[in-house]
């Protein structure tokens, strides 16, 4: 596979959703390629809530669309919560950091990988920085202190089309030594 | 492109590099890759420095290989830091959160994104987690105060064999509502 890139410049954020439902077995693939990320010490501090079916989807797009923000969310065919769970470290790296120094980043990379076996299987992804945990909480059985690390919207494009990417010019971003 | 998972499962990490030289173009590539991960807000809270030249390849080696630890990195050909740098957000999060609030998982993708498109070009990667900051912080000219996101080795595997990823079952990951 060498054309990674390709497929990073189709990753896109999707804020208009088709009326196809998702496939369980694509939600599973998904998972399957985030806890293939790497992870400090491998201990691949996550869990997930695959939301999927309708009724829960419906609310779980309550919790994100809020004061006129992420309204496309009631678009969503399924969710995906992905929550920081203990990192468990080797001992000697345990007895400097603390167990979560290396999670967010880690956590990071999973969503990455979700979204990205997503938008290789044709889904479009969406990742809500803002929603409504207390209610989220207590609608998914999520401890009221375990820390969310991403909350992802899924579903077919409703268009295709490859927008250009806004990013900063590389030479801004990089210097070789 | 729709063969994602299979390039997440040759991605692993490298502690073995060959001689072969790491090509410039391949390096530029792979931090283009990075700057395509998505971000809260697209506020690309990230730089890079690219190490490449043999002399200051062999002095971040120093500061990577101590007290025993991280020898291969001794091998590694190139390497790249990955740098936190201050995230833009949009006026109406801005108010709400600390502008670092999603950096940390945007850089973790930003570091995922770089090994994977190495993956892709026939590179190994190696993250690692412990190195003399102090020692590297002045070698690179990076500020005191800046927060690492990663430290990454590059090099082409010396044992191009896959070995097979250690990871918690699915069923213990994941639930599905």
């Amino acid at each position: 596979m060498n054309d990674f890139i390709e497929l990073a410049k189709c990753r896109q954020t999707c804020r208009e959703f088709a009326a196809r439902a998702v496939e369980h077995e694509k939600l599973v693939a998904c998972v399957e390629a985030a806890r293939l990320a790497p992870s400090g010490c491998n201990a691949q501090p996550w869990s997930f809530v695959v939301v999927e079916s309708s009724a829960m989807v419906a609310k779980v797009a309550e919790c994100v669309a809020m004061d006129g923000m992420n309204s496309y969310a009631a678009q969503a065919k399924a969710f995906v919560v992905i929550l920081e769970e203990h990192a468990k470290l080797m001992p000697y790296i345990a007895v400097m950091l603390d167990s979560q120094y290396f999670a967010k980043g880690d956590l990071g990379a999973a969503a990455a990988y979700f979204c990205l076996e997503a938008e290789s299987r044709g889904l479009g992804t969406c990742q809500f920085g803002i929603f409504n945990r207390p209610r989220l909480g207590e609608l998914l059985g999520i401890p009221e202190h375990q820390p969310y690390a991403a909350l992802i919207g899924i579903g077919y494009p409703a268009n295709p089309e490859v927008r250009d990417k806004q990013r900063k010019p590389l030479d801004q971003l990089v210097r070789f030594v």
